[in-house]
C-alpha cells in the first residue's frame, strides 16, 4: 500500500487502517485529517510517549492542536512517516465518557459573568480559572516550587506607596512614551507568554489585535501556539512587534529564526537568559499526571515518569550552554536592538551595557523559573541608584515584568526608573475567559486606571514621574513572621461586635 | 396641551399621560409629584442614562431623592421641560416584585441591637452594615482599588505605641482645644462626607444637631443631599461650621458659593486638593452594576456601559486643573482661613505655608482615591520633624483625618503634632443605624475613651500631648510577609489543647 | 414592727417580709440569711442600681458572694439598714429557668479533661474557658479596647530568640533567687489579680496554698474576694506575702490598710500607678449587659446604662490625683519596701530611683488599661541598657508582668535584667479549673520547664543568665502587614500536596 | 518450675503460665516469644510503668518492637528475670477490638497515592502524616513546646533570596562536594534521627541503601531502632557512615561504642551538644497519654504520671555534665574527626576551633529541644562573617540542619559558607510513606532541584557559590505584626470578583 500524498485523493486511509497501529511497537495517530507514524517518535516525544499513546490508531488533533504550531509535523517527523489523508467519515467517534468536571465547568461557562462586570485585571482571572480547562489553568497559572516568587511578584508592588503633589493641572493627563524608538500609548507591552491556544482557539494573534487596537507592542514568544509569519500577519499598518528568543542550540536555526524576524519588521530581539533549562511548576506537572496517569499501576522506584508538565516537554530544545561570549554573535547576525530578557541583578545590568546590549528586563520570568528569585521591581530599586551612581543611566533601557496588575504598579515602576513593563498572564486570562473583547477590555481598564492614578499623583505626563513619588522603604525586607503561637490563639477570645436581639440566632 | 405650571390646579397631569413617554427618545419621569421631560437630559446625566430609564414614565421619587439636593432641578434642568404637577391618585403604584434581599433586610433591621450595646465606632459600621441598603452601604464603605489605603488609615495607628508617664495628677481631664480659633470641647471635627440621606432620611442635619450637643465642628460637604443652607440653618447658636469645597471649573459657581458660605458665618474654607477626579471605588461599581445591570444582554467589548457608581456620577463639575496658582484668587474672594484638604507630602505643607495658608488637612480622602496613598497619620509623622527642623511648626495648623476610631488614634495624632483629627464614615454610620442617638452615643464614647486615655497616659489636658509619649519606630514600614509555603503550613500539624474525655464529641 | 438585730433569734423576718419591698422605691435584699434595706444605696451602687434591682425582695446571695469581700456591707451600708435574720425556710426557692447555656456548660464540666492532661499554662486557660461562668471569664479574660495590648504581652515574648551557649555542666540547675531580700525557689510570684471568687469558691487563699506549696512570694490585691486577713491567715510559717495597693482618696483609709499590712509581715508595698480609673474592658461590659440587659427596652440616646461591667464597678475609690508628691508620705508611714507597679517607660524608673523606692515592676496591667501601651518585656529592654549607662541598675529591683505563659518568658525577662517576673491569670485559670491541684500543676511545670530550658541554654543558676543569651533584634517593631490583596488572594490557587487514589473522595 | 533457657526445647512456657501474672507486683511480659519477669523493672523503666502494665501477662512484641533495638533486654535486664521460650500456640489471640481511628488509617493507606505523586519532600510528609500511626507521627514530627523554633527552621529559609547571575555556561552541573574528606554527590547527609521502626519495620537500614544508592554520607544514631552493627553491616563498598553520639554518664560505655565505630569504619564523630536532657514534646506526651491514658481516673494532682513521651523514655542515661573539658578525653580515645553537633552561637565555633574540633552542625536539634533557639541557616549567617573576619574560615567545617526541604535551601546554606546540610524528618517520612522506593524518590527528587537551581543561579559546580548570590537582609528580623483588630477586621466586607450570572447560586 503506497501512503504517497500525491494519490491521497483517490486511496484515503480509513479509520479503520489506522486502528489497526496502536501500540507502543506500531503506533499511528491522525492529526487534522492526516495519519502520521510516530512508533520511532515516541521515544524523542519531548512530552513523553504517554500521552502519545493514549490516542495511538486514534484522532489526537484536539489534544496536539494547542501546544504545537502549525509547522511542528513538517519539521520534526521525516516525510516518510507522513502517512496521508484519512477519511474522517471512517473514523469511529470516540464516545466520550461523561466526564463530570468538564460538565462542571460547562456550567460555570454557561453562568459566567459579562464582560462589563470585568472591573480589574484579577477579575478577568477569577473568571478564566472558573471557565478554563484545568490542564490549561494549571500551565498558564503554575510557577516555580513553592509558588512563591510567583506570588512575590505582585505582593512586592504592595510595599511601595505614594508621595503624591497636589495642586497641579492634571486635567489633560498624557500616558504615551516611547520604547526602543517606538511610540506607545501608555507604558506597558504585551510580553511573551507561550502556548496561547490553550486560552483560545485562535492563539496569539488576539493579542496581536488588542496590542493594535490600544497601540502597544506586542513581544512574540518563540513558543507561540500560532506560528511567527501568523502572528506577524495579523498586525496591521505600522503596528510594532519584539521577538523573544530561546536560544537554540543549534545556532543555524537561531540565525534563521532572527534574521527572519528582522525581516518581517520586528523592532526588538529579546533574548532570553533566565531559562537555560524551563522550571520545574509542580502544579503543571500534577495537573498533567491527573491526565494521562490513570493507567499508571505501579509504585516502584525505578520506573519513575519523567513527563513532567507543558513547560518541560516543549523546551528540550534550549541551549543551556549560552554565555556573555555569545554576545557578540548575535549582534552579528542582526540590526534589531538586542535586549537580555531576565537580568536579576546590577552586576549583570552593568555587564550587559558594557558589551553593548540597547536594554535589559528585569524579570524572573513570571516566577516560573527559580523560587526565591527577587522581583523585577525589587531588583529596579536596586539597579537604577547604582547605574545613576556610576552615570550610566541613560546607556541602557530598563524593563521589569512579573506581577503587573494595576496602573499603579506601572506608575511605581516609572518612578523608579522603568522604561515600561510587560505584561503577560493578565491579558491570557482575558483572553481566555472573553476572547479579543476580554483583551480590548482589560487594556482599556488599565489605561483608564492610568489616566486617573496619574492625576491623583499629580503627574500629566509620564516623564514627570520619579523616585520622588514613592516611599520605598519597606520594599527589600523580606519578612516571615515568627510561627503562630497555636496555643495561645486558640484560647484568645476573639472581641465580637453588638448581639442581635435574642430570641432568634444570628451572627451579626 | 399645556404643561405650563400656572394651571396645574386645575389641569394636573395623569399617570397616564406621563407613563406614554417611556421610552428612549421620549422620556419623562415624575419626581416630587411633578412630571419631567429628561429626553435631551439623557446623554449628560452625570449617573449615566440607564438609571434614568428604568424609571421611564414612571416615579422616580424614591431613587432620585437621596442623592439630588433639593434644588437640582432648578439648576440643571431648563424650566421648559417642567411639566408640572401630577395627579399621584392616576399613578399606577408599582407592583413591588417581592424582594428577599429587601426582606432579608427588614428582619435584620427587626432584630437590631439596642443602641446601648454599642460599645465603640466599630459597633455602629457592624450594625450599620447589616441594616443599611446594600447600594448605600458600598458607596459609604467603598475605597480605590484594592481598598489597601482605606484598610492602612486605621491599621497604621496600630503601628504607633504609648510611653505613658506615672504618677501625674489626674483627677481633672480637659479635653478641649481650639481649632481655627474655634474653641471646641474635644480635638476631632465632623468632616465633610456625601449623600447624607443614603443612610438617613434627614441627611447631614443631623449630624449638624449631634456637633452642636457635643460641641464640635462640622465641616459642610459640597456633595451634601441637604442643601448648604438647610445645614447651616440647623445649627444652633454660635455653633461652628466649615465649608469643604470641590472646585467647580466654572469659577463664579464657585465664587458663588465660597461668599455665600462666608455671609452665612463659615468660619473655615476647606479645599479638597486630592480629588482631581473622584476615585473609582469598584465595591460601589459592582453594587451599581447588581442594581442595574439585569436588563444588560450584550457582551461586546464596544458598548461598555461608562456609569461607575454613585461617586463618579456626581462629580463631573470638579476642576482637574486646579492648581497652585489659583490660591491667590481664593485669598481674594473670601476672608475665611483657607486649609488645604487631601496634602500628602511634606513638600506640599512648606509650599502651602509659603502661598499663605491657614492650615492643612493630611488625609487620602478616606482611601477612597487613590489606593497607596499613605495614612494621614504617616505623613503627619514626615511632616512635623521638618516643620520643626525648619523653624515653621507655629505657621500652620495641621489637621489629619482618615481611620480614626478610636480615642487612642486620636491622642496618637495630637502628639505627633496635629491640632485635631477628622472623623467621618463612623458618624455617618452611627446616623444610618440609629439616627441622632446614634450620633450623640458616638461622639459620648469617644469623649470617655478620651478622658479615660489621657488619663492612662498621665495628661490632664492637651497641650501636654507630644512626641515623648508615643513610640513610632514601626509606623513607616510597609512589610508584606514573604507569601506562604501552602505545602508546608497544610502538613503542619498544629498542636492542640487537652482533649475533652472520650466517648463525645466536643472541641475545645 | 422592729428589726432590731437584737431580737433576731425570736423573730425573724420572713420571705413574704421582704417579697413586699420589691421595687426601686424600696427595695429589701437577703444576703448570706439576712435582709437588708438598700433603697437610698441603689444610686450609689458602683456597679449600677439594675444589677441590685434584678433581686429586690429577694436571696440576692449568689450573685453578691464573689465580687464583695465578708466586710463590705459593714463598711458601705449604714446600721440602721441591716434588717437581721430571714427565715430561710420561708424564702421561696426561685424556680430557676432552664438555662441551656448553663446546661451546655455543665455538660462541658463532665467531659473536662483530667489534670494530668495540662501540660502547660495554655491547657489550664482552654479549660477555663469552656466551664467557667460566662460572665466570670469575661472579668478574667478581657481587656482594655481591641485587646491589643492584651495579646501583644505574650506576642513581645515571641520576638525574642535565645542564643545558647553549649558544652556546660548543666547536671544541677538551681532555679532559686532573692526578691526585696527574700529568698525564692523560682524567679516568679502570684501577682495581684481581682475577684478570685468568681472563679473558685474558696477565692485567693488558694492562691496562698499553692505559693507556700512552691515556695514563691504572693502579692494579695485590694480588691480580693477574700479579705485581707484571710489571706494572710492562710499563709504558713515564713511565707512571703506582698501588698497590692490602689491608693484610695481617703488617706486614711489608706494608711490603715498600710499599716495593718505591715503588721501582719507583709514584705512589700506595692503601688498601683497604672490604674488612675480602671479600663473600660468591652467584652466585660458585654457579658455583664447579657446578664442585666434583657429587660431593657428602650433605645434613646438618654437613657444609657452607665453600668461597665465589673472592673469599673468595684473601683470607684482610686485616687487620680496619686501623684509623685505622694510618696514621701508613703515612706512616712511604712518601713515596707515600696515598689511602683505599672511603671512603663525608663524616664520614670530613674525617677523612682530618685525619689527612694526599692523597686519598680514594669507593666500595663495586664492589657486591662490602656490599649497600646507597650509590654512589660519590651521597656525592659528599654529600661536596663539605660540604666547600665548611668551606673543606675544596682539601685532598684526590677519585675515585670504581663503575658509569661512558659519558663522560656521568665528566662528571657532575667536575661534581659528583671529580678522576676507577675504570673496573674494563668493561676486564676488553673485555679478556676482544677482548684489548688490545678495551681500546684501549673507551679510544677513551669519549674519542670525552668529547669529543662536552664538546663538548653546552658546555665545552671540565673545569676549566670545575661543579655548575651538572647537575640532582640525583631523586639521594638510593630509591624502591621500591608493590608491584603482580597482579589488578588482569591484568584490564586494555592499548592496542593499529591491527590489520593481516584474513586473516593478524601483531602489529603 | 525451671525456667532456664537451655531446657526450654522441650518444656517451653505456656501463655497461660505467663498470664498468671498480670499485676503490679508481679508482672511478665511476652516478648519476640521469650518470657520476662519484669516485676522490678517496673519503676525503672524510662518509659513509665504504665505501658508495660497495659500488656502484663500477654504480649508485648509489638509495642515493644520499634522503640527497643535487638540488644536491649540483655543489657538492661538480668539474666534471671529471663524466663525462656513460650508457646506462642497457647498465647491466647488478644481479640483486639475495632478501632475506628485504625480502620480509617487503613482506608487511608488503601487510598495512598502512588510514589510518583510525590514531587517534593513536603508530599512525602503529607502522605505519611496520613498513613502513619498516630503515635510514630507525633514522635517524629513533634517539636519543643510551642513548636515555634520547629517552623522556624524551614521558614527562616524563606528570608533569603537569590541574586542569580545569568549567561553562564550552564550545560554541565556538578554538584558534589567533599565532607571530611570523603567525596559526595550532593552536599546533603542522612542525618540522625531516633527510632527509624515506628516509621518502617526494617528501620535506619533502609536509609542506609538509600545513602548508598544516591552516594550521601549517613550519621548513624545512638537511638536507632536497630543496633549499630546491624546499620554498619547494611553498609556496601566504600560507602561512608558517621556516627551520632549521645554521652553516657558511664564514659566507659562512651568509649567502647566510639573505638567499636572506629573499628567499623565510621569516618567522623559527631556529638550531640544541644540535648543535655531530651526536650518536652507536648504533642508527643499528648499522643502517649491518649494510647495509656484510658485507664487513668483521678485528678489528684500528686499522683502525676511522670511519664513524657517516647523522647524522654529513652535518654535518661545521657550526661546532662558534659562539658568543654571533656573534649581533650574525646580526642585521646579516637582518631575520627570530631564534630560538635548543635552548636548555636558564633562564639562556640570559635571554642570549638580552639579546643581542636574538625567540624561543628549548627543546628537547634530539629526544634526538638529549646524553643526560640534559632535556626541554623540564621546562626550560619551570624558565624561566617565573624570567622573571616578572624581569619579562621578555613579552620573548620560547618554544616547546618534543619527545616532543609529544597534544593534551594541547600544552594543558600552553601552561599552563605556551610559545607553541607544534614536531611532528616523528610527522609523518616518517605521511609514511612513507601520505603526504600520513597527515600530513593526523595533524594533523586533533591538532586533534580539541585541540579536545575545551580543552573537557574548562574553556578556550574558547588565551589562557585558565595554570599553574593543571597540577599539576606530580612533574615535576622523575628517579627510578630501587631494583633489583630478583631472589631475592625469583623466590620471590613472583603472586595469581591465578579459575580456569576443571577438565578443560580455559585461561588466565583
Amino acid at each position: 500500500m503506497n501512503h504517497n500524498s500525491n494519490d491521497t485523493q483517490k486511496n484515503k486511509l480509513t479509520g479503520q487502517d489506522v486502528a489497526k497501529h496502536s501500540s507502543k511497537d506500531d503506533c499511528w495517530v491522525i492529526i487534522h485529517g492526516r495519519a502520521y507514524d510516530v512508533t520511532e517518535f515516541l521515544p524523542e516525544h519531548p512530552g513523553g510517549p504517554k500521552i502519545i499513546l493514549k490516542y495511538a490508531g486514534k484522532d489526537a488533533t484536539e489534544e496536539y492542536e494547542p501546544i504545537h504550531p502549525p509547522d511542528t509535523l513538517d519539521k520534526y517527523l521525516d516525510k516518510s512517516k507522513h502517512l496521508g489523508e484519512v477519511d474522517m467519515g471512517t473514523v469511529e467517534k470516540e464516545e466520550k465518557a461523561a466526564d463530570p468536571d468538564e460538565e462542571e465547568r460547562q456550567a460555570r461557562i454557561a453562568r459566567m459573568p459579562i464582560l462589563e462586570q470585568c472591573y480589574n485585571l484579577m477579575d478577568f482571572e477569577a473568571v478564566a480559572k472558573r471557565t478554563m480547562k484545568k490542564t490549561a489553568w494549571a500551565y498558564y497559572s503554575s510557577g516555580a516550587d513553592d509558588e512563591i516568587t510567583l506570588r512575590e511578584n505582585h505582593s512586592a508592588f504592595h510595599k511601595i506607596w505614594f508621595r503624591p503633589r497636589i495642586l497641579e493641572d492634571v486635567e489633560n493627563i498624557d500616558t504615551s512614551t516611547t520604547m526602543l524608538g517606538s511610540k506607545v500609548s501608555i507604558p506597558f507591552y504585551v510580553t511573551a507568554t507561550a502556548l496561547g491556544k490553550l486560552g483560545n482557539p485562535e492563539g496569539e494573534v488576539v493579542l496581536t489585535r488588542g496590542a493594535k487596537k490600544h497601540n502597544v507592542v506586542q513581544m512574540i514568544p518563540t513558543l507561540a501556539s500560532c506560528s511567527f509569519d501568523e502572528i506577524v500577519d495579523a498586525a496591521e499598518g505600522d503596528q510594532v512587534q519584539w521577538l523573544q528568543l530561546y536560544v537554540n542550540k543549534n545556532r543555524d536555526i537561531t540565525k534563521r529564526i532572527i534574521q527572519h524576524a528582522e525581516k518581517r519588521g520586528c523592532k526588538g530581539l529579546f533574548i532570553t537568559v533566565d531559562a537555560p533549562q524551563l522550571g520545574r511548576r509542580e502544579k503543571d506537572m500534577r495537573s498533567k499526571f491527573d491526565d494521562v496517569g490513570s493507567n499508571v499501576q505501579d509504585t516502584g522506584g525505578d520506573n519513575v515518569d519523567r513527563s513532567q508538565g507543558a513547560a518541560r516537554a516543549i523546551s528540550s530544545f534550549i541551549d543551556p550552554a549560552l554565555s556573555w561570549k555569545d554576545i557578540p554573535w548575535f549582534k552579528s547576525v542582526t540590526k534589531m536592538p538586542i535586549i537580555l530578557k531576565g537580568v536579576q541583578r546590577v552586576e549583570d545590568v552593568i555587564r550587559a551595557i558594557n558589551v553593548g546590549c540597547q536594554g535589559v528586563v528585569l524579570s524572573n520570568h513570571g516566577g516560573r523559573q527559580l523560587d526565591f528569585a527577587r522581583s523585577g521591581i525589587e531588583v529596579l530599586a536596586e539597579v537604577m541608584p547604582e547605574l545613576r551612581r556610576l552615570g550610566l543611566q541613560d546607556q541602557i533601557e530598563i524593563f521589569i515584568d512579573g506581577g503587573v496588575r494595576r496602573a499603579t504598579d506601572i506608575i511605581k515602576a516609572l518612578c523608579l526608573g522603568a522604561k515600561g513593563v510587560g505584561i503577560g498572564r493578565p491579558f491570557l486570562y482575558a483572553m481566555s475567559a472573553y476572547g479579543l473583547p476580554g483583551v480590548d477590555r482589560a487594556m482599556q481598564l488599565l489605561k483608564d486606571e492610568m489616566e486617573m492614578n496619574m492625576r491623583l499623583i499629580g503627574c500629566s505626563s509620564v516623564d514627570q514621574l520619579g523616585p520622588e513619588f514613592v516611599d520605598t522603604r519597606g520594599l527589600s525586607m523580606h519578612t516571615t513572621g515568627v510561627p503562630s503561637d497555636t496555643l495561645g490563639l486558640n484560647v484568645y477570645d476573639p472581641l465580637a461586635g453588638p448581639k442581635e436581639k435574642a430570641g432568634e440566632r444570628a451572627k451579626l
